[in-house]
């Protein structure tokens, strides 16, 4: 058997979609210009900062719904489990435990992760672990997820269906999926999924879960600075 | 008072989104083969009619979701009123009453519009009306359109606000609307707003809305060929 | 003709569900307790003061969506206009003029409404009408609506269809619908569609919405008193 | 440490809500009937039958929405990742591996369970595994589900967080849910994940969400007969 892949990072790609200020900008503008709203899907932004902070503050969420990101993102099942969880304005497909063999590419948390959680529930600090927690946790997940594989690998040899033999596998396992939104429904993930002094509601996401968000505010704030800058004004409430 | 605009046709155009029958490929393929899926999304068509036909055949319809069509709809009222009832993979931003003095546009059935129903609720058939029921609809409602127009405006004159004075407006006053969706909402749609022979479970819509589904179909067909043909196979029922 | 039903005011009423803070408790309990979670569900509402407070500052909005409220709503058109604008989290059943008259039940203004609105567009505020003001849109609307009326019924006299007649109706007209929704979806549509000095992002809805929301909020809080409380000291922003 | 509890079953337990036919009735006799519609609420469901079939038939789906199933579930991981991706009309609270201390519950399947799979991709047949692949697969599923079990516990012992040593447990670990839906959210999941010969459109689910869906199912079919029997005679297509 082959070594299994161990990694500690997550992959983010932007691979369709169309996303920009402008388009948030005529969709507020067909309230008031109808048909003539149409100009502003080619106009420059400039105008447009104004009426984003605006809608944004008055919770005018619907013009931020007429684009599109669609992300490739390869992370561990557990964060997928966390991802999935959002159900309106996101599409999901995932690859399948069912229909396919799964690669023995596994998560390991890097010597960053804070590994110490302390307070009580709802309210956990993490501060870092020390070098023989980081040892325990690395070869103990490792160990595991080479146990794991070899008996998954083994049910296969012996002809046992892929979706019967995939539930030996840990949580740690990556998984790809392409996950599609809008910038409102992207909002709503990131004011949930990442920790941030400027929110006005503070939330504490598993970090695992903030590192596939950071990379999709980066895209984000790329294709959408205007609104991307509203977000953050408004206290990263989304609309 | 000017003379209002009647008129018996709705407007739909394409301004913007992105979506081709590649997509539905990559987003099914991801699910056995992972990052590998990106290739088809610029692969051609070919290979994918068997695939997006198996798809919408056995109902796996979140491959049809990564893609968006964004539509300008002008329409009356009575037609906005049945299509926003549409909630799910659904954007809308439309002309307000509230913000913005609303233009003498009306709706009048064009000469070819059936005018009579017969048969029980729910089973109605439509029959052409006669030449004394066209004409009184089209006075009828002419004169009812200018009489509340010139209601409106003379509330406006004297300082009532504007979403006061739009109450009296009739419902077949054309409005401006942003409707944003994907294919799988797209289908949704159809299904329920067309009638057609090959319907697996035929519809009776009203035929103002079903024009506008027609035109938006027309897109549909053109931009997503491979989708649009499974679709019909599949008797215009939705994955 | 008889004369038409002229009303100032909304009818709403609960007509089914269920709804109490104890499902909120014990829905948010699974997360640690797992099956005991159930014990909850009968349990006192003393304890979950402080869990509600924490979901809803913290944004756990999934508890608060396992349960419902089912309205009976009685409301003019253009008020149902806005109000189906909400897509997540409502089930919406209303009147057909397709498939039924319609009764001859309009909304005029009371003498509370203010008439005027004053200011830039999205900033308005309203102060009262004068008199004169006063009578021009209760007269207008009335005759409008009578106008708008006997030529519904001309129509429908003369064997057409119940769905092209009604066209020529004004927004004015009442319509019936049931609205179900759960206390999540009901604390959004509160936090947009009433105006409130404690909101954390003040909303300007129109005074017909609100007054509908105004009942429906009666009936949230006397269901759910600790949960509305919650919303109310989170600055009314839904989790 | 204790012996992990290995099972083969699922927990579905309705826990709230309410649902009967006669909602569906009075919710689509609001379009004819409008505020009398109510009457329909204490109504035998006598009458219903054709009214239920009509819909169902017609696919006017929103009826049978205003209803509510609220299910506890116990079930493994690898079930739960497949059940979220029902996301329109479905309400979830989950146990959390972040917040709580995880049971060591795993499921093996049962002797009952086929454990070979043959045909290509999206049209597999399964049949029944020989005693070999049976020992094979109970005893290798329970020696990783130890293995990876007693690195949890190690890791819980060390003092690092129960987030970061849960990613070593397996998807068969068990987990339990709220999951609150109505009767129009519910059949398109049975729909999808239960294989019949009725049905119009056939569906191949993994047997062990199948065995979650079976129970739900017949919670709905004593909860709303009429609605369940239509449900079957449309073909279980959801309407």
């Amino acid at each position: 058997m082959t070594e299994p892949d161990f990694r500690d990072y997550m992959t983010v790609r932007l691979i369709g979609g169309g996303a920009d200020d402008a388009s948030v900008v005529a969709a507020a503008r067909v309230s008031t210009a109808g048909l003539d709203s149409l100009e502003y899907l080619e106009g420059g932004a400039d105008e447009g900062s104004g009426l984003i902070n605006f809608l944004m503050r008055n919770r005018h969420g619907t013009p931020f719904e007429h684009n599109q990101f669609r992300f490739y993102i390869h992370a561990p099942i557990f964060v997928f489990r966390e991802f999935q969880r959002h159900r309106v304005g996101w599409s999901y497909n995932e690859e399948s435990g069912r229909y396919t063999k799964l690669e023995p590419v596994f998560y390991i948390p890097s010597s960053q992760r804070k590994l110490v959680q302390e307070g009580k529930t709802g309210e956990y600090r993490f501060r870092a672990g020390n070098k023989e927690q980081h040892t325990l946790v690395a070869e103990g997940h490792k160990r595991v997820a080479r146990q794991a594989y070899a008996n998954y690998l083994r049910m296969l040899d012996m002809g046992v269906a892929k979706e019967v033999a995939r539930m030996t596998l840990p949580l740690n396992l990556y998984s790809s999926m392409y996950a599609t939104c809008n910038a409102r429904s992207l909002m709503a993930f990131l004011g949930l999924r990442t920790e941030r002094d400027e929110a006005t509601f503070r939330s504490t996401p598993m970090r695992e879960i903030e590192m596939v968000a950071e990379d999709m505010e980066d895209v984000f704030e790329a294709l959408m600075p205007i609104t991307h800058s509203a977000f953050n004004n408004s206290g990263r409430v989304c609309p």
